[in-house]
This record gives structure tokens, C-alpha cells and sequence, in this order.
């Protein structure tokens, strides 16, 4: 570091805030009026050796007041104003106080470097005429709702209450009810209310009228950044693309003191293959000669990224209940209504010319959002599994605020375990300090040990971990027939502890119930008696089947792995997790033995705030009243 | 946090310390014999109102010395050995400390848990009969080429030399001369020589000399690993392949107190899609009973990461260097013979029938190197470019312990930009606090703001990035008409400042230089004077040649933009660049201008140690000299 004097005017002294911005090597020509965009808030670096005429041996420099300059390295106080002696490393700083006056075209603005020989005799000059604007590219970075002007972390990205950064939606709803579709797969934006679902960019200006002659603004973006965004202009009532991957960059037109709105829309989710992340560029480029492709000079950033997919766990407060009416299940239905009333839901029944028989709405689908400090709405995530119900996310749901997503598993390797009944949710935890305060998602796959276990499709798994906001855990759901986490595990709300409770199927806690209703002398009290079709079984015909026990001791030690890997990855004490007396027998596929429920699952339930609708497990009967569901009452 | 009695034995003062270790839920079975095989440092937890019988009010536990239990939660000190009141949260757990003995097949360790009812009146009691076995999945996780045992970093992984994690090499040697392809694409170990390039895992055992009847030790990957490595085990001088992509899970012997090699070596480079990061696990499984499957009771992991392709800058010192001889550069060959021993290296001249006229050696390779603790090797990165040249880096220099990769482009969109000349790597350098020890890659692409740029192809691209050590820097080259980084920078050792300096092509440099011989007298002095066939210049008429200075101007421009991202990106001062004045000209192709030299370029420039090999530039000759020449002396 150079030593500075005091006796220096304020500017030289600021070397080292000056040297730091934005630095750009300008030439200095001799004997040409040489013009000059310089863009407020950066530097121009020219060397003077370089341009120097030959012989020189001191320069000098002049400016008018709104033009500031620093010679590096500093030349002694003394020698200031008069000619400085030229070395080899003779740098001169430039930089500009205000736009120039937006009331003229041309500007008075001048910066004049004066060369001379031995006995400082003039040899030569250099000037340059200079015209300041002042350029901003403005998201809202700081995330309030309003897009504020130069953020210094407009170019960064942060997570959390704490971090910055500007914020995307995927514009995945449709605006239009009939012929529906993503809005982000139109060419055009069809309803002005479309760019609610946008996030705006501003460009802010201030200078002349006009830039000089040959001067451009361009707005441009990376190949593939623009396949995962779009840009629109907002010009009067209509909304231009200007950027997608068919057109990498547009020239933007100059307004002098003024401002452009734009209107980003994200196209894709965060991926595998991307984090999310998205930069917008807008650079000021200057002309060389005429059949001479310009040269950026000025570049300003911004960097969103895409809101990923949130799903909403089912310990808080529903709204409405989807369900499907089939020719068997008006008794469920009456049931389900009756709950959903009670719980202040609303209730959306699908019927049978729509569901075509096909009931499990909780397989078809899986409900989340997306979240923005401008906007925020439902998204559908639909399922691979393709089942009668298929068209129900697209053709219903998808609509104005009400987004779709999907994904198609490159071949057809879709398995049970792609149904959502895999697809689960915990609510807020916080594991070895970090937070989730939108949960952890859990899946049920394969166990990893197993060569030729079933597992969620490749796609699905790869697009719930690119959401980062809500970590996977992945439990092992292939030991049960059907596959899916559902039929071992739910969480309902709870007042005390962490705001819930883990429910765990438990062979064992049912053994343990069936043994004390044994030893009260209930060992005749029969299972399944009010559904005598199904065949009714004793407590002591259970208790001495030496082959269900040994099949429920596995079908415990798998939920006690699952057990083991919820307390490490929820961070949770036995404390907080129920054990449900439920058995489970095993079925035989293609020698693969695997598990379902022996008695209808009572963890496989739906959770309405306090209200919890339960299967009824037609357990052996007490006094009249089922065993299961007295205990349940505890 | 529970109160502790300090009158309490040892290990139930220990309880915080017990339960943070790998815990497993285990079952307690009233009224059978039970089987534990216990891991030496995990923690049994046996939830004890799951299996209490009806009536249960107190409970004992009873074990033999080799046996550790703590009751949570802890019971009052006096009631310790007399039977302690049973609670719904009371829990065991249980460890042991030594492995079994390993003369016997069966355990005498027992730990017996005693129910009482109100009366304190014996109602039942579970005996767990205990065999304990260590177990160790064991790498280099502290990079000093020995495989210590049970390293506590073995399964996370960290850059740097303060860092750990074990490290594989991709196999892609040859060892075999003859039929020569990369050893990883090999079904078998055709030497054994080969594992030298393999990274070594050891199995630790210790415990009685055979597992329980049923138990099995499983070593299992998951898929997309299995596509990134391969592990084979040591059988005397076999080495049979035990996981592959095809083979995600083997069982291995389990041999009592002794170890088990494998060797591991990598099948692919980081890249896109693979961040290197590798996990292989060894599972013991226990057996329910005939017809279920195991369960895993415990799992041991280790993680490796696939060292990166290492390119070397060209201010090291050179051991080889690769020419081609064609028909006309024979004296090019003899200047550069000359250079060569005098630099101490070794020349290696590819003759016509080989290189069938095409000269770029450059251009069609990069070479580079991993490297591991254990061992390191050369490894040629064969470019998309396809020329005459194209079989020179598989068919000759592949062999054993000199590797060979390369990336195929997936459309043919291979343009100029990928010949390697566009790809170099700076010097070490500290950016920003940031040290990068290795240097950082340089490439040169299209400008942002291009539409229709040219690129170095998307593959090369995203496996340069992939590497990660040597970030990457992407330079603005396709302004060139072939568009290299190498033709207007280059890198030279220095003894002083940062240990090098930066060459950049500099047309101010030259009109300043012609200038001076201009001024000095030497207008007349003429270029090309010992090529007249190229056609002779005077320096007056370049001077006044006002289209030359216009496309001189912004290619100035385009270097300067360079300029400033180098000085950003490699965090240079002014006093670390050195302009070379070279001059350039455009041509036209289609629309669009671009550059080549106007005469020989001198930065494009072979640098071995201290001598450099420069193009002669045929420049103005004063005094019988030439004046590029001659300034390049100073």
C-alpha cells in the first residue's frame, strides 16, 4: 500500500474504494475525438504508457467537475498539477459523479491527458469526451414484495430468514379454464392477471435522452438458464416475450430517466439436473466501426431461483377433502361426510362416470405449493401411477391458481411403490440443530441390501430431492405387498412434546393386547364378528398360531428399522411415537413373501385437525364393544 | 437430562454416552430362547412394556460380566438390585464389551429380564442368550496410504489438507500392451499389477469362528454408485469381482478373528451428474425364520471420492514434448530439437505415416494426471476434435499406468473451440482468500450476449467443471476466427511476484512500438522482408492503414475484456501482465468478422522451463534486426 497525502484532494485519497468497483481497461487514442460511455458506479482504467506518443517523459491531466480521476501509482504532492513524470506502470483512474444532464444529448463532460517531452514540451493529447448514465437491473432481493434498486445482493442467492435473493414461480397454473394447460407451455400471455403469477425485474435508467450513436442495451441469459425461464416486457397492455430458449438476447430499448418492467416466469422445477438457480444479464455494448461486432463495456446480473414444490403435512388443518364415490362405498362416504362436517372441511366428492371406479384418490396424487413474496399457490403433484383417475390432476384441478406437475419415468418401470399413499410428509423438526420448518418428506424403496427390490421411479425420487426445502428420508416400505409408508406410519397433531405424535403399526403391541384380553379371560372373543363373510378367528386361535407370530416378528423387525431411521432423521424419543396394535400376515409373489395388514389398518387414517377417521379394525369384542377400538379411545 | 447417583455403578453413569451410539430396537421374547448376535459399540434397546405379561408391576435384569445394561428411566439407587417398578416409558439398553470368545462357536454371555407381578410374585422372564463380534469396514480415510482401523471419518468426506476421506482412481490405464483398452472397462483382472491402481478396502473381524446359523454379512451398493466403481476381492492371486452395476449385493465370509482385502477402483470421472462421492456398505443380516427374508441389524459404511482429472500448467517443467514431422516443417523441427535438448526434456516425433499430415498435436490432447494417496498416473484427455491425429492418444499413448479419457459429444456440434489449444491452466494462484494450489482451467467460449456464437462443446464443458480443484474460467475467444485461448495469452515462469507472468497479445503494444519506429526514423523498415513471397510492408503503411488501427481498436477491445476478467479471476495486478505487440487483421466468414494474426503470433508460444520457444514474427528489420525481436530480448 501507498503512503497517502493529506494535502491530497479528497478523490486521490480514495484509491483503494475506487480500485475495488467495477474496473474496465479503456484505450486512450491520440490525435481522434474519442467518446466515452461510462456507466456510474464504475471505473475506467487506462493505461498511459500505452497511448503515450514516443519520447514522452511527463504527462498531465485535466477534467471538468463532474469527472474525478486518480494517476497510479500517486505522484508526489508537489509535482500534482504539474506535468507528472511517465513510468512503465502510469495508470489513470476515471470515474464520473452524476449522469450527464438528461436534458441534452451531447455532453460537456471531458477528461484531457496532455503528453510532453524532455523539457515538457507538449508532444501530443489525448481527450475524452465522456457521457455518464446511470444503469440498474433490479429484482427483489431482500424479498418484501417490492423490487428495490441496486441491491448489493441482487447477484447472490441465500437461503433462509436471514439470506437474500430474488424468487421464482414455475407458472404451472393455467389462467384460462377452457382448453387448459400450464400457462408456462403458451406461446403468449393470454390474461393480464398471468403476470401475478410472475416475479418483476426492473430496469431503472437515468442519463440522456438517448445514448450515442451505436450504443445498445441488451437483456441476455445462458442456454440453459432460458430453458428453464422466460422473460416478458410489460409494454402498455401487452407483455412481449423477450427472452426463452429461442431467443437468447434482445436488444432493450433506452429511455433516458426512466424504468422498463419486466416479468420473469419460471418453466421448470428445480431438478436433478438443476439447482434452481437462474441469471439474467443486461449489458450496455459499445460500438467499434461499422461491420465490426460491438463489445459488452457493462454488465449488470441478477439471479432468481425457482420456488420448489412444498407438500403440506397432514398434522395441519385441511381444507377440503377429496374422496371418490364407488358403487360399494356409500357407508364410507356417510362416514367420511360426517367427519369432514364435524371437522369444518370442505367436501369434494369425486363421482363414478369421473372416477371410474378407481377410489384411491390418496394414490393418484399428492397436494403442495409454491411459495413467493409476490404470489403463492396449490400445485398438484401427479403420480406415475396411471390409474382410472389419471385425468382427474390435469382435467380438474389445473387451473387458474392452481398449478400441475408431474413426472414421466423414462421407461415403464412404474411400481406400487409410485402411488403417493408412499409419499409423506413429517411436520416441522429440527435434527442435530438444523430446522425444517417445512418437514422432511419420507418414500418407502427397496431395502438396500435387496438386489431385486421394488422401488419409487427414478424421476420422482430425483424431483423430490431437487427441492432441497424438505430432505428426503427414505424408509424401507417393500417388505409390505402393497409398499407403501402409509400402512406403518402417520403422524397427528398433539399439543405437548414437538406438536405431534409418530404412530407405528406395532405386531408386537398387538400380541401385547391380545395376551391381557387372553389373561382377562377373553381368549373366545372373536375378531371380524360383525363381518362374519370374512370368516371370524379367536383371540386363543391367534395367540397359539406359532407361523403368525414368527411372520410378525419380521413384519416388527422391519418397522423397528423404519423405527430406528424416523428417531435419528426427525430427531425423535420414544416418547413421541404411538404404538398401534396391528398384525400383519404375509402373501407369497413369485417366492417374495411380503406383508399386509391382517385386520383393516388403523395407522392408515385420515387426520382432520382433532378429528381423526380411523378404519374400523373389526377386533375381537369385549362387552360389546371392540378391543382395538376401546383402546384406541385411550 | 435426568439426576445421576453417584452411587450408582460406572456404566449407568454413562448413560448419555451409551445411547448416542448406533442404537437398534430389539425385541424381548417371553418364554423361547433368544438369539442376540450383538456389534461391538452399538446399543441393543429393548422396549420392556412391549413385551411385559399381563400384570406386569416390577421388573429385574440379571447378566454376566461381559454384558452392560443401563434401565431408563434410571430407577432410584435403592431399588436398583430389587425388583424395580415397571413404567409405560421403561426401556433397556444393552452393550457388551468384548467380543465373544473366539475358541467356541457358542456364548455363555446372558442377560435375563425377570417380570413381577403386584406381590413382587415371579409371572415370566426373558433370557436373551448374547455372542458378540466386532466388525469393520476399513479405508484410507487419512490419506496416508495405509488402511488404519475403525477411522472415525471413513464414511464423510473433505477436501484439503487438513481434510480426509479415501480417495479411488479411475482405472482407465491399460495394463495390458497388446489389445490395449482402459482396465475399467475390463470383465476381469487380467494382471495383478492392476490393483496398484485399485484403492484398498479391509473387512476387520473379530468373534467366534463362525456367525450364528442364518446370519449373513451382506457388501452392498446402490445402483448409481455401482455405475461409478467396482470392487473386487482378494482370493490368494485371484480377484474375483464382487459389486458392479450388475452385482449390487454380495455375501461375504465371515472368517472370525482375520481380514478380508477387496480393492475398489473407479469406473467413471466426476461429471455432471456425479460429484464423485461414492458410498459402499457392509451389512450383517439376521434371520427371522425359514421362508422370510433377513433384516439388517447392522450397517458399516465407507465413502470414497473419485479423484479429478489434474491438468498441469505449462510453467512447470516438461518432461516429453510430442511433435509431428509433416513434408514442410523440417526446419521447424530442427529450431525445435534445438530448443528441446537444451531444455533437458525429451523430444518424441510423430512421423508422417502416423499423423498423416495433421501437425495440431495441441489440439487433439490435453495432458494430465490423478493422483491418490496410494497411487498417481498420467491421463490423456483426448479432444472431440477429430483430426489425422484423432488414434494418437488411445492407440499410442494409453498403457499401463498411463490413462486415457475422454467426452463425446452427443450432437455433432464440435466446432474449433473444442481443439485443445482453446484449453490451458494458470499457475497456482490465491483468489480472493481462496487458494487453488493446482491452478485454474482456462477455456474460451462464445460472448454471453451472442446468439450465434461458437462454444466449446456442452460435454467438455461440464467435465472440466466437474473436476472442480482447478475451477474453471471461461475467456472470450470466439471473436478469433479459430477461436484458441492460446493465441493471444500465455503463461511464463517468473522468480518474483506470484512466481509468473501473463503474455497477452497487445495491438496498442505494437502500434505503440511501430510508432516508435516511426518517430525513431525507421518509417521505411519493412515486414516479411525474409518471406517476400508473403508480400512485403512498410511500417508508414501500416501506420497509416486507418480500416487496420479500426479492427486493431476492437480487438483491443476484446483482449481488454479479457484482461479484465484474468485479472478478476486469477486475481492479477497490472504488474503481472506483460503486453506482447502483436497485430491482427479480420476476415469474413458468413457475416461474421473475426481475427487472425496479422503476423506470426509470438504469445502462441511453446514455454519449456526457462527457454521459450517463440514464432518468429518477421517483423520491421532496423539494423538487419527485427524489431519484435529485438524488443522481446529486453
Amino acid at each position: 500500500m501507498q503512503e497517502v497525502d493529506k494535502s491530497l484532494p479528497e478523490f486521490l485519497r480514495q484509491k483503494r474504494e475506487f480500485s475495488s468497483q467495477y474496473t474496465r481497461t479503456c484505450r486512450l487514442d491520440i490525435g481522434q475525438r474519442q467518446n466515452i460511455l461510462h456507466v456510474l458506479g464504475t471505473t475506467l482504467k487506462a493505461n498511459l504508457t500505452r497511448s503515450a506518443p514516443p519520447k514522452t517523459k511527463y504527462f498531465s491531466v485535466k477534467c471538468t467537475p463532474n469527472v474525478e480521476y486518480i494517476i497510479s501509482p500517486l505522484p508526489k504532492a508537489t509535482s500534482y498539477l504539474s506535468p507528472v513524470p511517465l513510468m512503465d506502470n502510469s495508470v489513470l483512474l476515471i470515474s464520473m459523479k452524476e449522469a450527464s444532464d438528461h436534458s441534452q444529448n451531447y455532453t460537456n463532460d471531458k477528461l484531457s491527458v496532455w503528453y510532453y517531452g524532455t523539457d515538457k514540451n507538449v508532444l501530443d493529447r489525448a481527450v475524452l469526451h465522456l457521457t455518464a448514465v446511470e444503469i440498474s437491473l433490479d429484482v427483489d432481493a431482500d424479498r418484501d414484495g417490492v423490487v428495490e434498486k441496486s441491491s448489493p445482493n441482487k447477484d447472490t442467492w441465500k437461503w433462509g430468514p436471514n439470506g437474500h435473493g430474488a424468487i421464482l414461480l414455475v407458472n404451472c397454473d393455467s389462467e384460462s379454464v377452457h382448453r387448459k394447460r400450464p400457462d408456462s407451455e403458451r406461446e403468449h400471455v393470454i390474461l393480464a392477471s398471468d403476470v401475478r403469477d410472475m416475479s418483476e425485474m426492473v430496469l431503472r435508467t437515468k442519463g440522456p435522452p438517448e445514448l450515442p450513436e451505436g450504443y445498445k442495451l441488451v437483456l441476455h441469459i445462458c442456454q440453459s438458464d432460458a430453458e428453464k425461464c422466460r422473460v416478458f416486457i410489460c409494454s402498455g397492455e401487452h407483455y412481449p416475450l423477450v427472452l426463452s430458449s429461442a431467443a437468447l438476447s434482445t436488444e432493450i430499448p433506452y429511455l433516458g430517466n426512466d424504468e422498463i418492467k419486466f416479468y420473469v416466469e419460471g418453466t421448470k422445477f428445480p431438478d436433478k439436473d438443476f439447482d434452481g438457480l437462474i441469471k439474467i444479464n443486461l449489458s450496455l455494448l459499445e460500438p467499434i466501426c461499422d461491420g465490426i461486432p460491438e463489445t459488452p463495456i457493462f454488465t449488470d446480473t441478477v439471479v432468481f431461483r425457482v420456488a420448489p414444490w412444498i407438500m403440506t403435512p397432514n398434522t395441519l388443518k385441511p381444507l377440503e377433502v377429496f374422496v371418490c364415490s364407488t358403487k360399494d362405498n356409500y357407508k364410507f362416504l356417510e362416514g367420511m361426510k360426517s367427519l369432514v362436517v364435524r371437522s369444518g372441511c370442505k367436501l369434494n366428492t369425486l363421482y363414478e362416470y369421473f372416477n371410474r371406479g378407481d377410489r384411491w384418490m390418496q394414490d393418484e396424487l399428492e397436494f403442495g405449493y409454491i411459495d413467493s413474496p409476490h404470489h403463492s399457490f396449490p400445485v398438484v403433484l401427479d403420480s406415475p401411477r396411471d390409474g382410472q383417475l389419471n385425468d382427474f390432476p390435469y382435467h380438474v384441478l389445473l387451473g387458474p391458481d392452481f398449478g400441475y406437475v408431474t413426472r414421466v419415468p423414462k421407461r415403464k418401470d412404474v411400481s406400487s411403490l409410485d402411488s403417493f399413499g408412499n409419499l409423506e410428509v413429517s411436520p416441522p423438526v429440527t435434527v442435530n440443530g438444523k430446522h425444517y420448518p417445512l418437514g422432511r418428506i419420507i418414500i418407502g424403496v427397496a431395502f438396500p441390501t435387496a438386489a431385486n427390490g421394488r422401488n419409487m421411479t427414478k424421476v420422482v425420487q430425483d424431483f423430490l430431492w431437487a427441492q432441497a426445502v424438505q430432505k428426503p428420508i427414505a424408509l424401507y416400505s417393500d417388505w409390505l405387498e402393497v409398499g407403501h409408508v402409509d400402512e406403518f406410519m402417520s403422524f397427528v397433531p398433539a399439543k405437548d412434546r414437538k406438536g405431534f405424535r409418530l404412530l407405528l403399526a406395532s405386531p408386537d403391541a398387538a400380541y401385547k393386547l391380545f395376551k391381557n384380553l387372553q389373561n382377562d379371560g377373553h381368549g373366545y372373543a372373536k375378531l371380524f364378528e360383525d363381518i362374519p363373510e370374512e370368516g371370524t378367528i379367536t383371540v386363543n386361535e391367534i395367540l397359539t398360531d406359532r407361523q403368525l407370530q414368527n411372520e410378525n416378528n419380521y413384519v416388527q423387525s422391519c418397522i423397528d428399522w423404519n423405527r430406528d431411521v424416523l428417531k435419528k432423521e426427525l430427531e425423535l424419543d420414544d416418547e413421541d411415537i404411538i404404538d398401534l396394535p396391528i398384525l400383519f400376515k404375509l402373501v407369497v409373489h413369485d417366492g417374495q413373501y411380503r406383508a399386509l395388514a391382517y385386520y383393516p389398518d388403523m395407522v392408515n387414517m385420515i387426520v382432520l385437525g382433532k378429528n381423526l377417521g380411523i378404519p374400523k379394525p373389526f377386533g375381537p369384542k369385549v362387552n360389546g364393544e371392540c378391543a382395538l377400538e376401546q383402546r384406541w379411545s385411550h
